[in-house]
């Protein structure tokens, strides 16, 4: 670790990845370049309800356009690509990933007719890249969508490696195992912080290999008696190459339901990731086969409503329903708030007579504790973060560095938006960037104030009471109008009698002050919400309307 | 299985506790005479927004209020017993329950202020109760409230076994060990029909022990350095037992925070069924005492916002906020649909330094597929019915009953609703009775068409547009107003302009017809809709007003 050049820092700018699941996004920056690692998007929950995704604050990457020098991708997971579109209408940026991972978003962009003027480079392992001030080498890794890989970032004061997501998987479907030799090489000649993956970091063992599912798989197809249905994620090429394999060996013919699923089956069997080779037919096609000559491959292992599985649960799908006598496999786990819906889908499909097979046909993408200590072994860090995962994941992450012989002072839990000093001898804290939350709801793009959704959630819970007043010459007309939606009291007359008479005296007086009509909805609004709150315990959205007549 | 009455038969009427989980409530019907067994309540989900709790349809037990003689009560769980203060409302039937149950029960009805004029009649494990044409035996069985029981229902045409929730623990926090003689010698003497627990049909083997949990409190209490804070349910009396056993071998003191979780040990206490001599304090005194001296037990297992352990992690508690070197014990399983809640409260915990202890320090209270076997093996029912699960436990659990040797055709999954006809030579489907949901907000009963929540759920997910249009003598006077809630296009000028000007359009050409207002609204309400659609893809919920002037 000589020539290492002491007054020198680089900053980490974790953007996202850290306290919460998805949107994975990290800065690099140092002498005046940037460099992008992934740029995801994460998927919606009961707290933000109707929105279609979430996309990455770019105000930092706004303000340092002219820094950055490259978008560098690990793998073509949503959560780490999905926010490229978005990314590209703030800055044309040249894009560094392997081959299928190019393809994947490619894909994306066409969807958002956005493909023209951007660059990829196209990387493989082993392939050093001199990036601005970086010298970024690309490391294979293993992870349930192929082409994986990590980075080791070199700079003048020392090397970061950042694993991207991974696990070791000693015997992957695609023959591909983790370089294990490029992680030990660059512990060998130093790594000054490593970043890397807690997502299972409380999980005890050595995750299993992709292709122990074979014989699950084998066992299921010989005792299944008609159709076969599988679950499984869109992105997850070993599983859909690995349910294939099985078909042919029995014989039966492929279908790809959904259009998400096909087109992942597209580019990767086209650039050579899936070999479908007289496995597949068009799911026009189905209907001349016979029911034990087919297995169906779809999404839906989290019970999405629009997905495939629950189509063809709740008889929605154009051209499957669930009959007796299928054997449907979702080859996942299910993800932490999604149970009722899955459940829902689950217990439907076996009313029908369906045999469902749901619990440990799956292997995680993820390393476990065992593997992640074992990458911290190979490369004996100096500084050490855990990314991915949320605070009890990188907190488990952070005691196995330290139980693994990393100094406590040099292990750092950041949040998003924290920008981290690394120097030689030294990584802290030193600022923080405060994170909007950007939803994405159809083509529009907002609500960094949470307004829209704040007032979603009261009406979810609440419903909504409108009193509409007309004014004519500083005169209330008539008595106010009150309609409600989603209350419980709105046939309550005494009540809705009571907010009309208040409503009036409240707007006669303020009618006197001549007040400006804006502050006086507003005034009238929180009166009426105090009322309300008073009479029934309630918060309902209240919405004042005055019209001038 | 001799005289038995060829030519009679039972109705048998779950009105819940099928298919989902909660509201167990079940109905029997001999030679016009009703019992009830259990009458519980079901809690909401993402698809109930914003409602307090869902009780059963009490339709036909208004239809049918003379036949009935008693509500017959398990054990005291909500699930079990939440509804009867909303079935005490319609009728007035003596209540027969075990006497913590009963407990239980009068703390429900004080809250309703309903306590005055009801009947409870306390049942012991291998008491027999006539009941108008039933015979009625109670058995012990354990469960993870105290003081359970089955019922044994004898009739004419034979005898009905209702296992409530149960199941099989040898060495119980209470020494009182589920009556496997009594099930047997029913099974000796010939049981009709079964009606067993089904939650844990999925799950092999043998439920543990509820005090196998003592040596983990012990392991966990030996390494703890300051407060001990325990979460756990507010019925869990063994387990609140166990803690506070430990806590007394460990010299420290007990706290109880929360008004559900004190009540219930006050009652539990004053019955005999909890023993907290020399160990409680009460929560204001806790400053007197040193950190490693104090264990604080309370409510929020599953991240509940109001619960005792959520304010303690977001510090909105009175008294106590979470600190480093905290050691908390989260006693239970995560209800699917609950870990989004529970990990942010375990995160927040985890960040401000406490130790949190999350999994594996529970038991279940339900028996598990060798238990479910051996109720089986000894009861030798003709027939069988599933009770108390989703549809896949249910299922499991029939598979079960088919290994065991109960014929298939003698098995029966029911639906909520259905009235099932049992002879002594038969088990059939009769008739269905259309079941509706019944909501609870605050005071308020109703929305059996679901109005109020499927409003709110539109409105949680696309928001609301608000369209006022004013009317006098058959004209629009001025342009109509629009106004919106939760959309994320309310700031797109042009979509607003193209909605009022349609509105416009639309109404002028209805004036001149002269159609009743309320159609209009509907008419008018119906083409914003599909207007809305059409440009925007979005389903918001759209109000149409008409004001006459």
């Amino acid at each position: 670790m000589k020539n290492k050049i002491s007054g020198q820092n680089i900053s980490i700018i974790p953007l996202g990845g850290l306290g919460a699941i998805g949107k994975n996004i990290t800065l690099i920056e140092y002498r005046g370049d940037i460099i992008i690692i992934d740029c995801g998007i994460s998927f919606p929950d009961d707290e933000t309800p109707g929105v279609d995704l979430i996309i990455p604050d770019f105000s930092y990457i706004r303000e340092n356009r002219k820094k950055i020098k490259a978008v560098i991708i690990t793998h073509g997971h949503e959560d780490h690509i999905g926010g490229i579109p978005y990314l590209l209408r703030e800055i044309n940026v040249p894009i560094y990933a392997t081959r299928l991972t190019i393809g994947l978003i490619q894909s994306r962009l066409a969807e958002h007719t956005l493909s023209a003027d951007v660059t990829f480079i196209e990387v493989h392992p082993r392939d050093v890249h001199n990036i601005g001030r970086f010298s970024i080498e690309f490391i294979r890794v293993n992870h349930s969508v192929s082409d994986g890989v990590a980075a080791a970032i070199t700079t003048g004061v020392g090397t970061i490696i950042h694993t991207g997501d991974f696990k070791i998987d000693f015997s992957p479907v695609d023959g591909e195992v983790i370089d294990l030799y490029k992680f030990a090489e660059y512990g060998e000649r130093g790594v000054l912080l490593l970043l890397s993956d807690s997502t299972n970091a409380e999980r005890p063992g050595f995750t299993k290999s992709e292709s122990s599912l074979t014989e699950k798989l084998i066992d299921i197809f010989s005792s299944s008696k008609g159709r076969i249905i599988v679950a499984t994620f869109a992105s997850n090429i070993h599983r859909i190459q690995q349910v294939v394999d099985t078909a042919r060996r029995f014989n039966k013919k492929v279908v790809i339901s959904g259009l998400s699923m096909q087109k992942n089956v597209e580019i990767s069997t086209t650039l050579g990731y899936l070999n479908m080779k007289d496995s597949i037919i068009e799911i026009e096609q189905a209907k001349s086969y016979p029911d034990k000559k087919l297995v169906i491959i779809g999404t839906g292992t989290q019970g999405e409503p629009m997905s495939a599985l629950s189509r063809m649960a709740f008889g929605t799908h154009k051209h499957f329903k669930i009959k007796n006598g299928d054997t449907v496999i979702i080859t996942a786990s299910v993800i932490p708030g999604k149970e009722k819906m899955l459940n829902n889908v689950v217990n439907t499909m076996m009313s029908y007579g369906a045999e469902v097979y749901n619990d440990e046909i799956h292997v995680s993408g993820h390393a476990s504790i065992n593997e992640l200590e074992l990458i911290l072994a190979v490369t004996k860090p100096k500084f050490f973060m855990p990314i991915h995962g949320e605070y009890k994941h990188l907190k488990a992450h952070a005691k196995l560095a330290e139980s693994i012989g990393i100094k406590q002072s040099n292990i750092m839990i950041a949040e998003n938006g924290d920008i981290l000093e690394l120097t030689y001898n030294s990584f802290v804290k030193k600022e923080k960037i405060e994170l909007a939350r950007i939803y994405v709801h159809g083509s529009e793009t907002g609500d960094t104030a949470g307004k829209v959704i704040s007032d979603r959630q009261v009406m979810a819970n609440e419903g909504v009471l409108i009193v509409t007043l007309l004014v004519s010459e500083g005169f209330l007309i008539g008595n106010p109008e009150v309609r409600t939606r989603g209350v419980f009291d709105e046939e309550n007359i005494d009540l809705i009698a009571r907010i009309k008479k208040d409503a009036a005296a409240n707007i006669k007086k303020m009618l006197k002050k001549n007040q400006n009509p804006v502050e006086v909805e507003e005034t009238l609004r929180r009166g009426l919400r105090n009322l309300l709150y008073k009479l029934t315990k309630r918060n309902s959205l209240i919405v004042v309307q005055i019209i001038e007549v």
